[in-house]
């Protein structure tokens, strides 16, 4: 194919990914130094239409550091229709912190699990990869570099780091070989451009985007689906009992209340102190008592140190990226508090028992859920997972005294009786949640509710109880 | 009104704020330390309904510091439906800076014309504004920090911070005596709370938060009228003759864009070094060419140091905020080049011409857009404007050959040719857009396109220009 064939084909398939909002395309480029990423990025970026295309190359900003590692990539994912540029990407760090020795050889084989979940992921909600391996011989790469040194107008490009990347050729080449077998994918390939090839290069890249484009999108490799921790116990709602002996007296309350909010307000302004994250999921059945349950939760909290994030229907800039973003998108800083009211478990709860996600969606959200949450602990965050029940007959009588008050009665919604005469899925699809999702750091607390006192106060345990076990941990 | 009564209330017009999504509100506080803010802000929070508030009290990030002053505070600004309470806001940097004597007493008027201008901005698109000085005398604000500091279980609230607020009691007395007049308007009223008044403090913000929620809609105090510059000679299209009596050679054609993207390569490099944000802002006729012109400049930049941002219809998340949103979300680091294709000016062009924005939202964005340029401006940034425009003869050789030509037809559209019709109409909003955002350092260039190789070298050769000049200005 002639090269301006070639320019106008991929032009062609440009326009189509623009039109049809589908996919987005990440390419991403990382290797040896000196091997001319930039100026290659260059060139492919003026074959497209730059204004759908988008390049990062970016050190981390002090937003990013007090986040979990993930989230810098995942902020930059490009929408549906665009495709992002990448230099070095989420490979670079691992890599070149290895080759340092920065980084353990156990330390470096968990990050390419992380990576190979991560393109897995992507790959399914339609993100298009494609990573290029830049490779150049090792003298090939000094007598490049010695050139450089003594260009008068080019020398400012070159610095220490190239010269210590040089050095360490033979690592970053054999750690490259072993980045590139652990994480090649059909739906994520590796492909090998080498420096002496380079007048052909550009050719190289657009066909091979080319390629990538017109061919039927891969299946993506399954993530291994998250089996139940046998070993863990995880809870079941068809076998708990929200129902109570005898409710609590109100007095009593009120004093083990001020007691539970006290403690929290002293963990919540120690986790403040030592910068760690807290991220608090609530679910639950319609009438359980959530609202009341934060309610009591953020009373004993700073204002300034939490946020509630009521998660609803997404945004139509949520829907041009993979799910996961909206609940990227809203992690808390180090130190601050994030309170979702409802979660990244509507996935595997109601868009499940809706048919609002197809069975392949939610079959892998469970295994991205507990990445996602490893991620968040591997961090340093706490992480709380509250689900609070009632029995049918409490939640039919809260129906009907809502029914009946009127300024109660926007709460309840046609919805909320049809999930009720679903009660048999939702039982299914929670008790599947909590197998498959109980993991050590995030173990499911199930909240019997049906006397709210008690339940306000177990909310408020759980949270502290959580707090505390992080608390007594060493910094 | 009882104080139950009084909340009661407050969460029902709260309720109507979510529901409507047509407002937002925002709470703001500020004046003397050691006056209990952050306890305030506490209760009116647990008042609220707080999934849908959100509390403000951050020092800037290093994303924040590199981007115009008011970056920090637009990114927060809440989504309509929600309340945003803000803790010293933008009032305190300007309050305590002066009262250090870090800010004169210039450069503290001028912020305060920037906050007015950004209050009635915010007034006009809906946001409700509430603002609180919180007043404490000398001896008494003497005497609660002699008395916090004996107390052990408060004394780690006070910094050293407070006491010298302390000592600058009499200074930030009168600043904020200042402020507040220049500041006050019906669209954001200031209230002063006393501290003596402390146990009603809660009940008294919780009633004018209500009081400011029902009342009808202050009208928002108009900004004068963005007036033409009468000394700045401004362009007219109506005067203007993009016909050009001989086109330009190929060959001396080629000689000068290498020429002249060099230029701007090595301009860019120098911009980045020095870490000077870059703005251009490409408006035109249909067809004028603003694609090949602005794919000229982005030829000779790194990819890694520009983004190009197409502004088509908002996003639903844009709709929910004050329409300057879209274009400060936008706003380039430090060092790094946005390019708009198609910009903010849109309001004052096709959304006047078409009528998608009333007349006394267009009419006020003159004034808005400058304030906007002007804050850009004051950051360092340099700002391009570029006006490319054609002959209608010669728009109708493009539009026909458009037609004409199979992967070029896409390109054209039934509004293309409605726009032409409206030749009149966008003719006098151009001009008058021209006489009334022309301002130094802000001026228009109307780019003569019917030849386009002379198009194209006059968009790098304005481009060149603007950045040459900022270089050649001291650092």
């Amino acid at each position: 194919m002639k090269t301006e064939t070639l320019r106008a084909r991929l032009l062609e398939v440009q326009l189509d990914l623009v039109n049809h909002r589908e996919r987005s395309v990440i390419v991403l480029l990382t290797g040896h130094a000196v091997t001319h990423k930039g100026r290659l990025v260059n060139e492919l970026n003026h074959w497209l239409e730059n204004r759908h295309t988008e390049v990062h190359a970016l050190g981390p900003s002090s937003e990013e550091r007090e986040r979990p590692y993930w989230w810098r990539f995942w902020r930059r994912i490009p929408d549906r229709g665009r495709i992002g540029i990448f230099i070095h990407g989420w490979y670079g760090d691992a890599l070149f912190a290895r080759a340092e020795r920065r980084l353990s050889p156990g330390a470096f084989r968990d990050r390419l699990a992380e990576i190979r979940a991560f393109e897995a992921e992507l790959a399914a909600e339609g993100v298009v990869l494609l990573k290029l391996w830049m490779d150049i011989g090792r003298h090939e790469q000094r007598r490049h570099l010695e050139a450089l040194q003594q260009d008068p107008v080019r020398a400012w490009q070159l610095s220490d780091t190239d010269w210590q990347r040089h050095l360490q050729h033979a690592a970053i080449g054999a750690l490259g070989s072993e980045m590139r077998e652990a994480t090649a994918a059909d739906h994520a390939p590796w492909r090998r451009l080498d420096f002496r090839d380079r007048p052909a290069q550009l050719r190289r890249v657009g066909a091979l985007l080319h390629e990538t484009l017109v061919a039927p999108p891969a299946p993506p490799r399954a993530m291994p689906e998250a089996v139940p921790d046998e070993a863990l116990a995880a809870p079941s709602i068809r076998h708990a009992d929200p129902r109570v002996p005898a409710p609590m007296k109100k007095a009593s309350y009120a004093a083990r209340l001020v007691d539970a909010q006290g403690r929290l307000a002293i963990n919540a302004r120690e986790v403040a102190r030592r910068r760690i994250p807290v991220v608090l999921a609530f679910e639950g059945l319609d009438a359980a008592g959530k609202g009341g349950g934060i309610h009591r939760v953020t009373e004993a909290l700073d204002a300034r140190q939490y946020r509630v994030h009521r998660i609803a229907a997404p945004s139509d800039e949520e829907l041009a990226l993979p799910w996961a973003w909206r609940f990227w998108r809203r992690l808390p800083a180090d130190g601050r508090i994030a309170i979702f009211d409802r979660s990244w478990y509507g996935r595997v709860l109601v868009e499940r028992v809706e048919g609002l996600a197809p069975e392949a969606a939610w079959r892998r959200a469970f295994a991205e859920i507990r990445e996602f949450e490893r991620q968040l602990l591997a961090h340093g965050a706490v992480l709380g997972k509250l689900f609070l029940a009632i029995s049918q007959e409490e939640q039919l009588r809260r129906f009907e005294a809502r029914a009946a008050t009127p300024h109660k009665r926007h709460k309840l919604t046609d919805e909320d009786w049809r999930n009720r005469e679903r009660w048999g899925d939702y039982a299914t699809a929670i008790d599947e949640m909590f197998a498959r999702t109980q993991a050590p750091g995030a173990e499911w607390a199930l909240i019997a509710c049906d006397d709210k006192r008690q339940a306000r106060l177990a909310v408020l345990e759980e949270v502290n109880r959580r707090l505390e076990l992080r608390l007594a941990s060493p910094p």
